[in-house]
């Protein structure tokens, strides 16, 4: 695939030309929602490494897990957040830009790999968007996440 | 109470149906304010447990404190952000939907249950606004809060 | 300078009246743009206090480093905000207000003090926009960041 194919790709040609099949959008484990639209931003719920309710990566980044795994995760994590993106607008090709990405990485004092650990979930929307809707980026270590995973991802949407 | 009858009620009915009645809005620590309206979105400061100035829990949930006294301080922050919207609106009833509650955790590597302490939040809120006004959800593990609190709250209102 | 002179100062004013210089805006480490807008907020990367791609600040609030030391990371990560939302916008004037400003501080499970650290953001803020374009504010102490930097500012500013 050549660049000019590749910037006239939408979101879901993208998709399927880089063979990632959706899973089933994450499902609340509480009194939340996955998504909420205001005006022309949709806000996501955290989005982990998961499948179904189950995670898929335990431990903390540079603790239990190397960077490898934490960027493994993080890659996870953002196609769980494309599923929800796509059960609530219908199509990915709605996104006109990522406006913000988090990336909480549960980790120790020591870390100082967060950038790569981010680079994970970048990447695959990036491979999906293309750079021009890439977004703003926060990346901290936090003391721990919900079920023991290693990440957790904030992502704030614009949408038509 | 029917579920018609909750149904049909406004934030502000329902709110003296349950008996809660807001204190007094916490006020600034600092060079900041408690809430910005941009458009149709509010945005509160971080919410805390406390009483005017005061602490009503201290402690980091799963080491001094247990996932109850989190449960309970989340509720009271929650409580704390209804009075900051109230005396930035006038009235609750101008809340169309929650778009995001962040809610961060002091606690240690191994704790698990920060849902259940994000609960304290969520579920105050559905109770006064309702399911279908339930938010996006962010939560996560932190190493300390302001003034050794527990819980802190990310609060994004729509309004009208 | 009386106060009726820095009411009527713009934010472009107020800086050459500080003595400040803005340095050159901090350029992405990795796969994220420093600045998206959408709609009427500009939303930013993380900003910390660095110089070039080189941390002016390294280590733990309230362990390796003290209050003081914190306050000035913050201070400087400001700065760098300011850089990037002026080269985004042309002029800091366009800025209408800070409506988010959040404050991660490297600490340990003990610190309480995070509110003096943002308080080097939030002052450096206020003596460039006034008062009255004072942010939301969140605070709250996390277990590391990228390049072991002290502190970290999420921005939201309202633009026209």
């Amino acid at each position: 695939m050549n660049n000019h194919d590749k910037q006239s790709s939408s979101p879901e040609q993208r998709l399927q030309q880089l063979g990632i099949e959706l899973p089933a959008p994450p499902q609340p484990f509480g009194v939340y929602v996955e998504s909420v639209r205001s005006g022309g931003l949709l806000f996501l719920t955290g989005m982990m490494p998961t499948q179904g309710h189950t995670a898929k990566f335990l431990g903390r980044v540079g603790v239990e897990l190397d960077v490898a795994a934490g960027y493994n995760a993080a890659r996870l994590a953002a196609i769980n957040a494309l599923a929800v993106a796509k059960e609530h607008l219908g199509s990915l090709d709605r996104i006109k830009r990522i406006v913000r990405l988090g990336v909480m990485v549960a980790t120790n004092a020591e870390f100082r790999e967060h950038p790569k650990v981010a680079d994970g979930a970048s990447e695959l929307l990036q491979e999906v968007f293309g750079a021009q809707r890439n977004p703003s980026r926060l990346v901290y270590g936090v003391a721990s996440l919900p079920l023991g995973v290693p990440v957790e991802l904030e992502l704030i949407f614009e949408v038509s």
